[in-house]
């Protein structure tokens, strides 16, 4: 760490920040400058947060030199981490396309939708079950009905399942039913939640929050990291930005951001980044060519009735068209499409 | 609701928006424009989601005309709330101070802190137990012990305390100690934990989330009220934006609209929506003057020594001083500072 | 235009805002809520300011339903708008890469990195001569002397030249030097700028704002459209968000939605939008994926040593492999590049 | 500064920093870390960009630690900057208000509200002959006409007057008519303009950019200030964010973080900040709470009937009531309201 201390900074105020970097097991380096005095902090310092330094009298600033991250770094972890699913597997060179409803609305609705988006070349199935609504006044899921169906989808068409976990006591009932946990955009942050999930030994499909740096999204992931789960794909879903054209704006650079940084595999949510179907194709190929290794996409048998997001919902028909572009994108970046089950 | 059509759109399309308009008990109104249809939707549609109709064909955007959130409005309730709190009430004509530790971090620190704070103007103390850290190798709270220690000094200074719930499985055992419960910015879209209060009947703290909009803010108080948890006060704590100078950007703007869209108590922290205690003074005077009805401030006996956010808690005296600023300014906008226990 | 009442709006305010639309010449359609009520103003109101309905006592808000822009809107032009430029053309099938230094250094400097850019595959060469930069202290580019260098590069490669234009006074000299005349991010609501350009009849980059929407980027087009200048190209260079991983947010999104909302060609510059050469490929393939129909590159012989935004600047050896790459991506959408010039 | 190597760089790289740091005349300092080297380079930087090291192989960032500016900076000039116009001064111990119309409309019109303003308690007027507007097909201002008006109301009047200048050639003929020069939000960064005003003796206000950090803005002073002209003015008027409650952010905190970094006075408009007249006088007593040193509100004395901005215009009767609110606020922070002119 560097401790920028104040040009007023008095000769005392230096020697209590040297005194306190020594208590830290770290070892000071000064430089003298023209207006002021910058100190170094050197050692192992993953686990001591800046605010140690900050708030000394007559320090102006302190930045972090080391990442705030270990286990999801490609520092730690040079190669790329890839996770078996069933028949495929996520952060090689396969790229692995999730589709899936917004959410569960009916065993029927689930089960067509299934079928139609294997047919069209998805790799596994998503589906929310509980559902982090704006409003407590509109549909929140279907709850366990939902898993129940959703392992039926599973046992039908062959593909593994994923869905949104919203609370620690939703997780124990989770894990029976799906093949990966999804944290959302707004549990990212959820402490307790990321310390539950660190527990299990289930995928995690983890979501960026839609104000949350690249930085955060990275130590959320170390928090389930460190508890022992390593199989976690961090997710771009769009950030909240000015722009009211979109939904959400998506932050394209995150991609080739987040696989310079994490050996962890990085997929891309063009559905909700968007908010508009006619948009997600040009941004789910977008999202390929920059170097994503996946994409999770919102697909509705009917989205014109869909209960959820159906604004952002691609017909099957929609979805195949889609399927067939981004496979010529993934090619063009010599990659190719994970294969599609049977 | 106002469904606005694409120009393009065709006679079927905008009678299949008449008839879904007419399938939820609304009734449609038709305005022809020169290039494209508008259909009005009149009737009570607080709990129908604006995407029943974007998803139909045809169909370019709607618009929402009156609010989607009903218990929280001032038009539901036009007179302010106002909730008695030990020896004092929030949302009336006093404006109250709530100080203490980011972190509980031992017995000594606290009572150090709660007489210091009370000697110098403070209504209640509040403290963290259970701390949501944006790093998992950092200091995580003191859990029950820190609930302990909050709980004597309530008794030692007869101040209402004050602590941040982050689970769903902490509420319980928190309303055994705590007189109100905050809800953080990183939960406040955490809606299991959102209904688990609004179960309870203890007053509320609901900070906005860093990008959560004022509109966001207030359907997440409705979680709680609707549940039946008539007692929640919001926070304004600062939002996410592109400026680095300061921690985060003071929405001070959100204090008048939020007064003029609610009859909920509205309260600011200075020391989170700045970062800095230096600047922590100045914003709490302009939260008063703007209509807050209260401040919830970071203070440290020893900050130079704290173990999470000393860089934006105040010593005691500078705490005094501020108190003395903000009663003058109470005093200019025709308020008092709430009056202080004994 | 549709024009939301206020609850407690009066009928004499009503009749108010009756009588306004009717000397807009509008027609006025009424809409009687429960709540509130709505009306209708019928009409060509692309000309008429929101605000004159927005003031009136009693109005709650204001929506314009039709676009405030007309010309530069696809409903006005439904095909693609192609403008040649020498030996190629943009906004057709053909994708144009536009590569250069960020400022002309040295008559060495510039031929230079022409002759290497042409040789990777640029169909033009860009280079400021008037540099926009934050300190007043540093370069500010060679003015007048860098035209000359530019003309003579184009002499020497044969291909067209485009440059900056920072102020009406710098219009009428580099007219007479460039091809395309290019509106910085900081000028794009420099309306004076944008007026005078209106009136040259020479193609013109204009750059997003770096917190400019999408429609106010439409309405920037518009001030240079409606002064008879056509050939207008848009280029999203990325915008302003909290994230700092990135020197600016790409917002990839923007692609797709100015490619319906206009018939204007839209290009991507990744060296601005991202900030960090290792980061451009990837986002020059995005936005090729996403539909952009050129791209405009920061490249430099010897970025080590360059006076400005060395750090995102490619050497010619990675700009050709980004071009190949491209190539790959821009068939994959099935496009291709522009033929180089000989 | 500090220059950050990789974690990866070679001695060779690190060597060749040294070297580049010597030939700036800069002194060099090795720190080297566990991971990383980093370097100091210590000496007077202010005029040598951080593009200068950044780009250097091996180099991973730049840290700049003393400030890019100089000449407005508090450091340089630790006493507030205090200017006196006609009665009165800004800077100092009073607060002034400027208020008038967003444009000026007519004779009539900007005479009464003169009049009125004045006798409600302005210090100065403002009113807008040049419009900057999104659209070109709205009222773009009176022009000279407009700066003719407002000479006669300074006649009329005794107070000082100020305007917006939107380009280089408009300079020479506003300095002949108005007091105080003002630079638009859309202009912060128009460099040409800004050295045209350092040029003129004329006082300025500079006004913040939508999307400007406070150390643009500050650099952006810089221009003027080094090109001898000393007196300008800065102004908060609002950030662009993600929310759509208010028309901007009013970004409070930016007031004492100002005060605290530069001597320039530093004004408030709550009129664009808000957007909304409802919330103007708030957020005006908020800021001068804050420290500001003076304000400047739109006032209109027919506000349903404006050519522009009605929406945030005060009615005379209500800026009377503002202005009173203002007077209590600023002596509870110890400071007056300037006097009034006759």
């Amino acid at each position: 760490m560097l401790i920028i201390m104040h040009p007023a900074a008095s000769k005392e105020q230096i020697e209590n920040v040297l005194a306190a970097i020594e208590r830290q097991n770290l070892t000071a380096h000064l430089i003298q400058g023209v207006e002021q005095t910058v100190i170094g902090a050197v050692g192992d310092s993953h686990s001591i947060g800046k605010e140690v330094f900050e708030i000394l009298p007559g320090v102006a600033a302190v930045t972090r030199i080391s990442q705030p991250y270990k286990l999801a770094s490609r520092q730690f972890h040079p190669k790329n981490s890839i996770f078996p699913l069933d028949g495929f597997s996520i952060g090689g060179e396969e790229i692995a396309i999730i589709a899936g409803p917004c959410s569960v609305e009916s065993r029927e609705q689930l089960l067509q939708t299934a079928l139609a988006v294997r047919q069209a070349g998805a790799n596994a199935l998503r589906g929310g079950v509980f559902k982090p609504r704006t409003s407590p006044y509109v549909f929140q899921g279907l709850g366990e009905e939902g898993l129940e169906y959703l392992a039926e989808a599973r046992e039908q068409t062959g593909m593994p399942v994923i869905a949104e976990v919203m609370s620690v006591a939703q997780v124990e009932l989770m894990v029976k039913y799906v093949d990966v946990l999804q944290v959302g955009a707004r549990n990212m942050q959820n402490f307790s939640l990321l310390r539950a999930i660190g527990e299990t030994r289930i995928p995690v499909l983890l979501k960026r929050g839609m104000s949350a740096t690249i930085e955060e999204l990275l130590m959320a992931s170390e928090y389930i990291l460190s508890g022992g789960n390593q199989r976690v794909m961090l997710c771009e879903r769009g950030i909240r930005t000015f722009e009211i054209a979109t939904r959400n704006t998506t932050d394209i650079n995150a991609i080739p951001v987040l696989k310079s940084l994490t050996h962890l595999p990085v997929l891309l949510d063009p559905s909700h980044s968007t908010g508009f179907s006619e948009f997600v194709a040009s941004v789910a190929k977008a999202g390929v060519a920059a170097g994503a290794d996946g994409l999770i996409i919102e697909v509705h048998n009917d989205p014109a009735n869909a209960l959820s997001d159906g604004r952002q919902s691609l017909t099957p028909e929609k979805f195949a068209v889609l399927v067939k572009q981004v496979k010529a994108v993934a090619e063009a970046v010599e990659r190719r499409l994970a294969p599609i089950v049977h």
